[in-house]
């Protein structure tokens, strides 16, 4: 069973433990046998449709909550626990809530990569790979002043809202995973999802 | 007697009580009369050092601190005050803490107007005014948790400083306020720090 996690960067293809990743374009290498996807980037919905091997698996998802606009990324992620706050820290940074099967609302802030670039967008003093660092003490160079802005204000969001579990993905999840105690990560979570919706939910198991 | 505070996007002139302030550009127009000025764009230093009215104020300042590479302007800000933190939030947002008199370091994270470009970097659904909102309640659309995810991770980290007076000023101190108890919001903070470095440190008096 192949499935595809298109983002707005990378697409994602994966075979049980074969991961493929491409970043996107107009020039998709779709796999030749059926596959089930869910792509947030909605100039590539045409070509995911006319894609006879692809499946989409939006119809099949439907997660108790409020909030409106919730990307399919996200609604796959919730549906996969009943309680515990959801980070996945990719292109942007998304933080939910759920607590008992129910979605209560969620954040969104830019990627660690897309806080970078923003900084080089004010000055090019501000050039800097951000990385761990102790945010327990106050910042006393430039460096750490952006590195310990950009994770500390990130942290202090997600620890806002409880004392719940935290389920980290995304391609920066190692970054922040050191600053949590009780913390599941896992870069593949959001295959495990698809894959307990395709069962439940597409297959009826 | 002219004041002149040279930012990365505006830059700023203050004559008692009127305000001037165009876009950084090459070509400054710069006052008739001598005029004192802080500037951090260094693209611009070699314009100002042939300008013979501007009166550099960089080697009048000297605070305590451990950071390496303070901006000039921080500098000035933290001149002004003893004891508080001081938030400026303009193209980027810089929290710096004063203890006793003593610069203890600071955080930098992007001006709100770099956040709204960031997001757009990721997706045009991020597409977003980031304006005030309620960040006690969590978000249930794109623009809240957008809105609510900036400014709360924000004001949560300048908190985290602890229980001291804010000194807020730069273009977004309206949106950053309303989160803070005790505070003093001065846009023209920096111009009255300016004044308080001529008067002892140029002046003498």
């Amino acid at each position: 069973m192949i499935l595809c996690d298109c983002g707005n960067t990378n697409i994602k293809f994966y075979d049980f433990n074969i991961l493929r990743t491409e970043e996107v374009s107009e020039k998709l290498n779709f796999p030749d046998e059926k596959f089930f996807y869910v792509n947030v980037n909605s100039s590539l919905d045409s070509i995911f449709e006319k894609n006879l091997n692809a499946i989409n698996l939006s119809p099949y998802i439907n997660i108790k909550t409020k909030y409106k606009g919730l990307g399919i990324d996200r609604q796959v992620l919730c549906n996969y626990l009943e309680d515990g706050i959801i980070v996945d820290a990719g292109s942007a940074i998304t933080i939910d809530l759920m607590d008992k099967g129910e979605h209560k609302g969620g954040y969104i802030l830019p990627g660690l990569t897309a806080y970078q670039k923003s900084f080089l967008t004010v000055s090019n003093k501000l050039q800097t790979k951000l990385k761990p660092t102790n945010i327990d003490i106050i910042p006393q160079n430039t460096d750490e002043a952006l590195s310990c802005g950009v994770i500390k204000s990130i942290v202090l969001l997600i620890k806002s809202l409880g004392k719940k579990k935290i389920y980290l993905t995304g391609g920066d999840a190692n970054i922040l995973k050191e600053y949590f105690e009780d913390i599941l990560v896992d870069k593949y979570l959001i295959f495990k999802a698809m894959r307990e919706i395709i069962k439940e939910k597409y297959l009826g198991l």
